[in-house]
């Protein structure tokens, strides 16, 4: 096994820029990985932000969403990326409004993590909202979603039966079924 | 809100292939939505295989692994890609040897998920890997890993401390703490 010590020795060579769009870049990074040159697809993107919103009677405010991507309804938790220049917290904020019609008069950081790190540096920023209370925006232009409010209790199951198969999705509600809201 | 139901009307336009390499696929996918003609950035991936392999002592088997898309040491699953016309099983236990050292008497699916719906349709497929035995193989080209075995309640907190920052790591570790191997 190459050890990640190795690293050490691995010197970047060229960035070479494929696609710039609205949402994604796609680069051919080559390096010297110990004497050989290598070149590794990645994806750059601005990050995003995922909301895990509980409601006043405990419920979980999930979202059905149509993901063109895959082709698929899916079952998430509300999400959606950073604008040029935007704070995560306003970025979560926006999105848990435009998404569920819901604001939050408590919201506070929860964790993190990288949605694919073997070939894009997407990270998303997870938030708790608390203390939930009507007050809706439009939806961003082309997203078509139903919200889905679940008990805890219905979204393990949704999860083991695998029907909720969304990482960040899974890893958000069960870090609050294990860990609480601390 | 727009309903997730207006995705009847909904009518595939154009797919413009932008880039094809080894790991992903780049496209533009216009569609006709609700009137309007939106095109949308999409990465094509050929799907991947996680591992959660469960040690004679209970020790989860993490892997940290110099990620060159994220420019981070991270802490993660073993995991990889499906190869052209291979098998989840099969690459499951190609890469618990590649990354480990190690094969298992039992391996099972555990679930699966994507890791990027909005924008890409990597599809993992979870395994379930228990009654390790050593049998090593030379690891992929180019990739930089050491072994990382830790019990359920160190995973745990690697997680609330947020130094496990992957999607599909906290969703496989945090699966098996809330709902054991079933």
């Amino acid at each position: 096994m190459r050890s990640i010590q190795q690293k050490e020795q691995e010197k970047s060579i060229e960035n070479k820029l494929v696609y710039k769009g609205k949402i994604i870049t796609l680069q051919l990074e080559t390096f010297d990985v110990l004497g050989k040159s290598k070149t590794f697809e990645v994806i750059k993107h601005g990050g995003a932000v995922v909301i895990l919103p509980i409601a006043a009677d405990g419920r979980i405010l999930l979202v059905q969403q149509w993901r063109r991507a895959v082709g698929e309804i899916t079952i998430e938790l509300p999400a959606g990326g950073l604008e040029k220049g935007e704070e995560p917290l306003a970025c979560a904020k926006r999105e848990l409004q435009e998404e569920t019609g819901f604001a939050a008069k408590k919201i506070k950081p929860f964790g993190g993590f990288y949605s694919a790190p073997g070939f894009c540096d997407e990270f998303l920023h997870m938030f708790l909202a608390e203390d939930l209370y009507p007050s809706p925006l439009p939806p961003d232009d082309g997203e078509m979603i139903d919200l889905l409010p679940v008990t805890l209790n219905e979204a393990k199951h949704l999860i083991t039966e695998n029907r909720i198969r969304d990482a960040k999705t899974i890893a958000g509600i069960l870090r609050y079924i294990v860990c609480g809201n601390g």
